[in-house]
C-alpha cells in the first residue's frame, strides 16, 4: 500500500510510523508547509519521499491521510481532487467533522464517496514530526463518521489502517461527533488556555507560577497544545463550543452562589459526586 | 525527636515516612478519625503508636504536625493546647493559612509562639495512609508563614524537618499565601470539579465520558481530590477564591466574545501566548 500524508506532524507522522511498523505500507510520501519538518520526517524514516504539493502526493496513493489544521482542508481537498485516482481512498484526522465533510463535498464533488472522515481521539501537547511515535494510537479511540456515499471497501481500508496502528474504531455521525467532542475535548482546551492566559497577564505572574504545583501542571497540560490547530478547531466547531461554554459559565455561576452562601454541604456534595463520576469513568476506561 | 501526627493521611503519613527514612524521628504517634486508617498506618510502620486524641498525641512530642481538613483545626488546636509542653513546636499542612493562624491564636493564646504555620505544596488526588510515601515531598515546595511571635529555633525545627523530607522551603505571609494559592491551586480544583459535575449530570454522560481522552483525564485529575478537604479549603479561603472565580468568569466572557466574532487571530494570539507562558514556566521549574 502506498500512503500519502498531508501534514506530517504528530498525528500524520505517527500514523505513518504505526503502519510502517505493522508492515502495511511500502511507500509513504509526505507533504507540508515546513520544509524543515518534512526533512526531519524523512531523516526519521517517517516518510520515504517529499512531494511538492498535495496533488502530487495523492497521485499514486492507495490511501491519503489529511492531517493538517482544519482550516486548510478546503484548499487541500481541492488540490487532492485534481489527481485522485478512482481506486484511492482519502481520510483525515481533523478534530471537527461537520466542517471537514462540508469542505470535502464542495471540493471533491462526485468523488466524495472516496472520502471517509475520521478523527483519532489521541494526541499530546507536542507537535511536529519530531514528536511522532509508532505507538501513539495504541488502544486509543478513532472515530469514523462515514458518509452515505462511502463504499464498504473504502471504509474497511481506513478501519484496517487504524487497527494496524493499534486503535479501537467507533462510529458516530458528524453532528454527534462535534457535539461530544465540544464537551470533552474542545471546551477543556479553551478552559486551560483561559486560565494560563489570565495568570500570565498579571503583574505578579512570575510569583504565581512559582507556586504552581503538579495539579496546575496537569490541569493546564493541554494549554501547551498547538495554537493554530486549536484556533481552527474552535472556529470550525464554534456553535457547539459556545453552547458548552455557556453551560459551563452557568455551572460556575452556581458554584459562585454556593461559595457566597458558604454552603459547605452543597460544595462537598458536588465535589464528592464529581470525584465518584470521574473515578467510575477511569475504572471503566482502563 | 518524637513526632505526633494529627491526621495520618497522604500528607501526614508521607511526612512521618520521610522523617523516618532520614533517621530524624525515634517515635511517631498518630491520631485521627478513622481507626481503620490508623491501624493501616501502624501496619505500614508510618506510625509507631496510636493516641486516643490530639491532646494525648501532643503530650510528649517535640514536633506536632496537624494534617487534617482545615475546618477541624480549631478543635484540634484546643485539644493540643491542653497538653502542649513548653519545648514543643506545632506546625501544620493546611492549604489555607489565614484561617489556620486565626484558629491557632484563638485556641493557643500565649502559646501561639510555639505554632509555625506551614503548607507543603504537594499532594495528589490520592488520600489516606495507604497513599503515603517517603518521597512525596522530594523537591516540592513547602511554604512557611511564620508568625512574629515565633522563636527562630522553632521555625528552624520545622524547616529542618521538611528539608529532611527533601522539600524546598520558602516563606510568605499568610495573606499573600492565600491569594497566591487561590489563583494557582484552589481555583483550578474548583474548575475541574465543575467540569466533571456538569458532564456527569447529563443524560448522555456515559457517551460523553466514553470519548474523553488523555487531555480530559489530566485536566480533571484534581477533581478526584478529597471532597471534604477541598470543601474546607474553599470555605476557608472563599473571599480570595471568589475574586479568582470572578476574574476567570470575566476571562471566559472575553473568550466567548472572540468565538462569537469568529476572531481567529485573537484566539490564536491568546492560545500562543498561553502556550509560551506555560512552556516558559515548565522550563524554569524543572
Amino acid at each position: 500500500m502506498r500512503l500519502a500524508v498531508i501534514g506530517v506532524g504528530l498525528i500524520g507522522g505517527s500514523f505513518a510510523l504505526g503502519l510502517k511498523q505493522a508492515g502495511k505500507v511500502s511507500h509513504v510520501v509526505g507533504v507540508g508547509r515546513s520544509r524543515t519538518n518534512l526533512e526531519l520526517a524523512r531523516d526519521r524514516r517517517i516518510i520515504d519521499s517529499i512531494a511538492s504539493d498535495p496533488s502530487a502526493a495523492a497521485r499514486d496513493a492507495d490511501l491519503v491521510l489529511v492531517a493538517a489544521p482544519v482550516a486548510q482542508f478546503a484548499r487541500i481537498f481541492q488540490e487532492i481532487g485534481r489527481s485522485l485516482a478512482p481506486g484511492s481512498v482519502v481520510t483525515d484526522a481533523g478534530s471537527t467533522k461537520r466542517d471537514v465533510v462540508a469542505a470535502a463535498r464542495s471540493a471533491l464533488g462526485a468523488r466524495i464517496a472516496q472520502f471517509v472522515p475520521g478523527h483519532p481521539v489521541a494526541g499530546a501537547e507536542l507537535s511536529g514530526a519530531a514528536a511522532a511515535t509508532a505507538g501513539l494510537f495504541l488502544d486509543r479511540r478513532v472515530v469514523l463518521t462515514p458518509l452515505p456515499e462511502n463504499r464498504p471497501e473504502s471504509i474497511q481500508r481506513v478501519e484496517d489502517a487504524w487497527k494496524a496502528c493499534g486503535a479501537r474504531i467507533t462510529r458516530l455521525d458528524p453532528e454527534e461527533h462535534d457535539a461530544v467532542l465540544a464537551a470533552v475535548s474542545h471546551l477543556p482546551h479553551l478552559l486551560a488556555y483561559a486560565l494560563v492566559h489570565d495568570i500570565a497577564q498579571r503583574g505578579n505572574a512570575e510569583q504565581l507560577f512559582s507556586y504552581a504545583a503538579g495539579g496546575f501542571r496537569d490541569f493546564t497540560r493541554i494549554a501547551s497544545s498547538h495554537p493554530e490547530m486549536w484556533r481552527d478547531i474552535c472556529i470550525a466547531n464554534r456553535d457547539r463550543l459556545l453552547q458548552e461554554l455557556g453551560r459551563y459559565r452557568a455551572q460556575l455561576g452556581a458554584m459562585e452562589k454556593l461559595l457566597q452562601a458558604a454552603d459547605a454541604a452543597g460544595l462537598e456534595k458536588l465535589f464528592a459526586g464529581a470525584r465518584e463520576a470521574r473515578d467510575r469513568w477511569l475504572k471503566s476506561s482502563s
